[in-house]
């Protein structure tokens, strides 16, 4: 009677922007692993299962990796689904990886469920496109690294200043970094720059400049998950619909 | 008595990918303009809409983009909730700057629903994670540009070079030049690479190789959407799960 472990996207953070998908595995659920960063409109998507919250955020004392992935390969010899509830998409800065590669060490069978990225929902709420025929055609979604430094550019600076857009995934609480690691990158200090803090949440908040504003700018931000994004769209970007008009 | 209009991305393709915004969102749309990509088991989420199919699949023809602006128009002056509906997320290769500046300037409110982009989808389908601590903290999403050539290497397959994983959307039809691209770039020709067409669909398929293998991948190929990623995660990915374990 064992069962599979499923690594499941939960979206940016509203509980509708959950895919089909994942809402009906949270319905059948017999455990689920969740980050921090979930809210309590989406656990209650499972009122059935038992929950645990295994994570993670920047600064914080969280779960080991280690015991998140052998708390896995125990939860599926005795359940038949068991559902890794991760923050946006699980493939993209997840640590999918690891909890991948321990599950297939341990013969139990793992299914990814793809996820809305906090990037695209951030992108929704500045109503731009991060892509614009004739302006951008790449997009590289970067996170800076925390153990490297020195004189080497290093390779998220190099992506990110490569691409036409850039989308720079847990960066603020980096951002004096980031900003000198462009700027030597010869990224302009006028280049528009927007950060989107708790996208697609009640609180979320939107700051806008060019690059030189980054580290004032991030000084503003309150304790959210926020991400910045880099390029002409962050310019093209404006308030989009009057507020009268929310979602039906 | 006028209306919006939702940019809604309908997810890579499978029904239950869509997000529960978007669902309900085609449960009271009045019309749903959608891409040609967009299946029956989504569209059937919206009997009580007018449809219309107004595009675009490569090298066939399609309504004109500046048909589909004025559109969208003159929908909203006359039914509340006017949804367009676009494959993947709509901020990601879904011209949609011309549709929100069209809307923007006849003084239409526009709200954008971010959706699940294929290549998230391609990712779980190869069980592999697009980035892995220590091997990938950048990803490019591309599409090589159509119309430049020349001696300059486009930004494009710039992006694509300098991120540790690449995915290239719309590319299998222009294997050769990706293949030309990244190599004049330096990019390893022993470079993974996996090739998803109609990523998340029945009709999936996956291909491997290396990058030098690219252009002979392509051409084994049917006529559906694929999407390229290159990069080592493509050789990490295996696949996941035993056939007998579907998602629930």
């Amino acid at each position: 009677m064992s069962g599979a472990v499923y690594l499941v996207g939960a979206g940016p953070g509203a509980a509708d922007l959950l895919t089909l998908r994942a809402a009906r595995l949270l319905a059948e659920a017999d455990v689920v692993l969740h980050d921090a960063l979930v809210s309590a409109d989406i656990l209650a998507l499972a009122p059935q299962a038992r929950l645990y919250s295994v994570g993670k955020r920047a600064n914080r004392p969280s779960v080991d990796q280690r015991l998140i992935c052998r708390m896995l390969v125990r939860l599926a010899a005795r359940h038949r689904v068991v559902v890794r509830l991760k923050g946006g998409d699980p493939s993209l800065f997840g640590r999918a990886t690891e909890e991948i590669d321990a599950c297939r060490a341990a013969g139990v069978p793992v299914v990814i469920v793809p996820g809305v990225s906090a990037g695209f929902a951030a992108a929704a709420s500045l109503g731009a496109s991060l892509t614009s025929r004739g302006v951008s055609r790449s997009v590289a979604f970067v996170t800076p690294s925390v153990s490297r430094g020195g004189a080497e550019s290093p390779n998220w600076a190099q992506a990110a200043a490569a691409a036409e857009t850039a989308v720079i995934y847990m960066g603020a609480s980096h951002a004096k970094r980031v900003h000198e690691s462009l700027l030597a990158l010869n990224v302009s200090r006028r280049r528009p720059v927007a950060i989107v803090e708790n996208a697609s949440a009640p609180d979320e908040r939107i700051l806008r400049g060019v690059l030189d504003d980054l580290p004032v700018l991030a000084a503003q931000l309150d304790d959210g998950p926020a991400l910045i994004i880099v390029g002409e769209v962050a310019a093209a970007a404006e308030v989009l619909a009057p507020a009268a008009v929310s979602v039906a």
